[in-house]
């Protein structure tokens, strides 16, 4: 065994060498998936502040916690801000990535006003909530949307890597996969979100409700001369104020408008912009009910063979 | 940078006390996230002893280690039903926590019975199952049925919060998000699990087998004379024995029944009731399948355009 | 209190006694879940160098830290295939679970070849992705499919329960289910993920595409002459190579092929073959848009009661 281990480990050493795209051996100081997981947990402590805490935060604590919790955040994500630039810019000085961090910090209180409308759309929109208190301890997607945003201004600021691992953090926790590119008014809620995918380019209005399972995504990829794809450009919907979308529905496209005030019905699929105040559905006709007396015994035996 | 910081650290306390609805600082001690993890974890150690340690647990052990897990798990889970009473009914006394837990430890045994069907259920209904044992190692609906089952009993009881943060630590887990409010009979089974959805008042019967992507949902929500949502209220289907529903359909409305025996196929979007013995799916000459061979070119070229 | 948690701690000892299928005391030294996610990590860092680091590898520490890794590795995974040898076969020599482990680490440098070959497909598919390091950091199925060709290898090898185990972890994290028996070609890519499920039998094709949600699942289970279902069999569908996938999608049966650069469209659910380059989707013209503006009061104040 000890020398068949001899080999398995010369044989590695060779792979890393020569096969491409699954080594970070070369010195480049990428972004580390443990860090960002430790500041997503700081950041939602920041803006939740209480919820994520053994025990809850009494108000004369509050300074002195928020103190430390800003100073040890701002250095640990100075760091990860400052790798992400550098793959891309390996010569961007650190004092880009203390501005970054500068503008990100100085909007956590606006982030958390959008937050709380997020809270208040989902009281608001499910039955099931029964207090504010409810919502942020256990709907899945407060955690998500609250991810997403921070997330998003560190894209808006140009910040390559981290602002993706970041959202994928959350998608890992709450199934819902939400690219930190997705530009998302206020009031949103997600109910359930599981499954749930906003791609890069979607603009998203105020008050949307989107069930899980929906897919807000691209139509179909453009390719260049040499039959790549080309990257970047507009590839998923907008969705305009107060629509509300039912459980796995899909709807693609970088021209698809939904108007304002519609409604999806639930298993959609919808590739064209629809009007303000449209309800879309599938005629229920199409759907066939037959009775198990009525069918050869056959069927009835393999339970199942439509 | 630090005359930043100490900004940063003024703006959001500040929006600690202007901003509302995500703060935990007014002294109301809520459960706790992390309390509640643990506690999960140590009941399913209890419920399926030896499948959740490190090492088999050998018999003349288990006395001892019973012991010493109810003692530990029983103080740690007072304490977070006492929190979540507290929140509705401020003066709640310990005594009306301490015997809701006594229930609730007492109800064990009988929700150990109920687990043991469903995982018998499992292997009678995946022909992929081999024995009991892979299906409590690697099925991922056990957990979350077991914790389902034992956070409806504390939802019975009328704890507040717990029993939602229970079934939420669940659904991160596991993709399936069932309300600690369902009524769920034996032998019950749900295979693979992702994005399933099963909504608070669920009736759901014995023998029924579910596939990822099922949603038992509300239908449309009853609002007040000022437009407000009615909170409460049967919303979901009730599903009899022995039905089967496929991958991704949707069922939806309080007053949706599916008669027992009855098959749902894949896909199917359904908001009326069927009765017993149905077979329900959508007729297949819908669907279009054409030759790329015989699409125009640019078609072709975008792949998928259609 | 005192005296009630003595009666709880009887009864639940009374029930390790008499219910079964959800204890494991009696002695059978199953494979460890939390062994499990520790070998699924370390298998990561190995195949992935520097990726799932908290800092990145240098050059000159990388054979110390390999043959570290290896070594440390080898001992537990021989320890965990052992236990899993032994729940089938009591009498396994230990000499047997060396050599399936041999074989294993043996194959780790041309499953790094597989693996290079699926971020290649990736970048190509995916008009997001911007580089391989985005696509190792912030796409769930790098590793997913990395865990499901490792138990692939032990699931060849004739080895119980561990690799179900290792897939399962992967289906935890990310949502995406793959069994595996499941046969997979080079250059595989399945983007967003959540929800995938792909069962035992499937034999998919290279340079394959799937989106989140799509199941290649069974269409329906042989019973036999006592109406117990027959384990085992060709079950699930075969995709050749080329083909596209898109959301939630739903193909099934064991004989079901679907031919050669094909393109299913999104939500379709298909049971039968389609030859080389089909292209499957449903005709628009069964959606219905109305105007809210159209509809009797009640339906629009209600929201949603199509």
């Amino acid at each position: 065994m000890e020398s068949n281990l001899q080999q398995v480990i010369r044989n590695l050493l060779v792979s890393y060498e020569t096969v491409g795209g699954l080594n970070n051996t070369d010195g480049l100081n990428l972004p580390s998936t443990r860090a960002i997981e430790s500041i997503c947990e700081d950041l939602l402590q920041l803006l939740f502040p209480g919820f994520h805490d053994e025990e809850p935060i009494h108000g004369n604590c509050l300074t002195q916690l928020t103190e430390s919790r800003v100073t040890s955040l701002s250095a640990r994500l100075e760091d990860q801000i400052c790798r992400s630039l550098r793959t891309t810019q390996p010569d961007c000085p650190l004092s880009l990535a203390r501005e970054v961090l500068g503008e990100f910090l100085a909007s956590l209180p606006a982030t958390r006003e959008l937050l709380s409308t997020d809270i208040e759309a989902a009281y608001e929109g499910d039955p099931a909530a029964l207090s504010s208190e409810e919502i942020v301890l256990s709907y899945p997607f407060v955690e998500t949307i609250a991810i997403q945003r921070c997330a998003h201004l560190l894209y808006k600021a140009g910040v390559p890597l981290l602002p993706r691992m970041m959202t994928e953090w959350a998608h890992a926790r709450s199934g819902i996969d939400i690219h930190p590119g997705a530009r998302i008014g206020n009031h949103f809620f997600i109910d359930h979100g599981t499954g749930v995918v906003i791609g890069e380019t979607c603009h998203i209005g105020a008050h949307v409700k989107l069930y899980h399972g929906v897919t807000l995504g691209a139509r179909s990829f453009q390719k260049d001369a040499e039959g790549k794809l080309v990257k970047g450009g507009k590839r998923h919907p907008n969705v305009e104020d107060w629509v509300t979308i039912y459980p796995n529905s899909t709807v693609l496209g970088g021209e698809t408008v939904i108007g304002e005030r519609s409604t999806i019905g639930a298993n959609v699929f919808l590739m064209h912009s629809v009007p303000a105040q449209s309800l879309v559905y599938y005629e229920e006709t199409q759907l066939k009910v037959l009775s198990k007396r009525h069918v050869p015994a056959a069927v009835a035996e393999l339970e199942w063979v439509i």
